[in-house]
């Protein structure tokens, strides 16, 4: 059984989340809520995402699996306005997600979870931790993107840092202790990362909200941040890219 | 003779409902107003628009025909913005359409008329009517057009329906009294249609208008909807899909 | 040096002005302000632009030429919101343009100028000037577009004249005295212009902004206005199309 109601926004989120990593995903369903993890078939990034029976306006579940195709989901979403509280249930009988948005019922078919990959979060040390707005950090994502494949995270007492180097050209994003919420770390550490995955990840954060960047030495960066008004949370994962020369 | 102010709105909403079904149409002048019947090239629509001279600021004309390819029509009323009143002539030397915006006069030549077909509205007994808002049905066709290339209207006592059926998904809009302004039928009937034509022709109205949806049994549907601010109407008919499984 | 704090709009706006020309530029730079003059690869038309250091929220800077990639600094510059003041300053020891938005700082390699030509500004006799908003001309050069490659611009005694004439249609718009600023001619002057070039000429001023045209027979336009809230201004030359019918 899973019958809910539940804003637009808060599904139009999870997708937002979801989908630059993965096409289709198996969330799991409890009575307490919704989960999902997910790696991205390059193996290079990991979603976990957790979004707890709160974030709901209505929410009766047992446990079960649910294989959904995220980009119809998507397409779907697109008929609620803003504000629109939709109704999401499954049809056991005929394996179903029904979505009614008004007086609209729209059915759609489920995908097998057989065969989609239970992933395990890893267990990381991460020593350095800051938490900083997320719209702090996009504009140097941003420019980065124009010169370069790949960003260079680095933190230290007092400092956070994101920079690219191009054949010519630079750029250096310095954020003190003035412009991030936390630093929290006792060394200096760094690691790099493709910028189109780590730009597909604090793209869905809020600009306003604040992120929380755990990093180590040529390590995977981990992203937290909150969704569903702290309802729900999301962990990314990105794994590095280990300088060869 | 043809002499005319008009606001501009007038003349891009005329141009809306008639280019999905045509690139070019034939008005029909008389001193009451300006009419247009046209079928699509595949025969499968037909618009019917009458605009009376109430509709515009000034009008003079005698009895005439105005050939006119719409898309360049379309792209000079881009030009004025809108609440801007133009003039629409006339040069009966020339033959050209002389349509001034502001300080800018625009001469259109027209097209031979001689070649374009006299289209008639057939005489259809279709027995039931509904008349809803078109932004209550516009949902559902969005959501069926991913799904399928057609869809089902169908009516009876107290209830309309939109449905459409893929290979695996379904969609469902209900209308029962509350959501629509009239029902007027004695029985059940139903008619499928090609989605991408039912969706041309809602489009150009207004989400809050009203809109009479007239049905039969695999007949043709006719919609029929006011404009320019109730002066002017346009009935829409097209070919029903028959199922043949 | 050069070392300049300054919002981000005005260099907006001088790259607005410039890249409808030329993908490079070669920036005069002096104590006085910023200067540049350049020549489309077609020879058809010239740019000329000064801006000065009263433009600048800070400005110091001696004698040197950048040679600037316009593109790159216009997706620099889109990283600027609007009413960000940000810095721009030359690293002597790089040769790289250092700009600073916020907490970004993005190095940028310069162009050698050694390769780019030294143009001069013609001297021209116009004996017509026409001051006029460039809103008031812009319609008339969008309708343009879609009948004719070239337009004639004529101006006479309180007459200013924009007409293009395609195959069977024609666009003319006439401003009198009530629709100009000033007409200064004693006499007739009409020469013919490439619609898109000039079209990339006014598009970049402000459509309430006065534009002053400058006018001959079969002689190139001179179009004038000034940007940067006044201090800074912009010279356009057009050559003619010489009717050779």
């Amino acid at each position: 059984m899973f019958t809910t109601k539940v804003k637009s926004e808060v599904i139009k989120n999870l997708i937002d989340v979801t989908s630059p990593l993965v096409n289709e995903a198996k969330f799991s369903i409890t009575q307490d809520g919704i989960s999902l993890r997910a790696v991205d078939p390059a193996h290079v990034a990991m979603v976990s995402l957790t979004l707890n029976k709160e974030a709901f306006d209505e929410y009766k579940a047992q446990d079960m699996e649910l294989g959904i195709d995220l980009d119809k989901l998507a397409s779907i979403m697109r008929l609620a306005s803003s504000g629109d509280v939709i109704t999401l249930d499954h049809d056991d009988s005929k394996n179903q997600l029904v979505i009614t948005i008004g007086n609209l019922t729209r059915r759609m078919a489920l995908i097998d979870t057989a065969g989609m990959p239970d992933s395990k979060v890893p267990n990381l040390e991460l020593p350095a931790k800051v938490v900083v707005k997320a719209g702090e950090i996009s504009r140097g994502v941003k420019a980065s993107e124009s010169i370069s494949d790949h960003l260079c995270l680095r933190v230290e007492k007092d400092l956070f840092n994101l920079s690219a180097e191009g054949d010519t050209d630079t750029v250096d994003l310095k954020l003190g202790k003035d412009s991030v919420e936390k630093i929290d770390t006792n060394d200096s550490y760094k690691s790099m990362f493709s910028i189109d995955y780590f730009y597909n990840m604090i793209k869905p954060v809020k600009p306003s909200d604040p992120l929380t960047i755990s990093l180590g030495n040529d390590n995977p960066v981990r992203l937290d941040f909150s969704i569903a008004s702290d309802n729900g949370s999301v962990t990314y994962l990105l794994a590095p890219r280990i300088e060869t020369d």
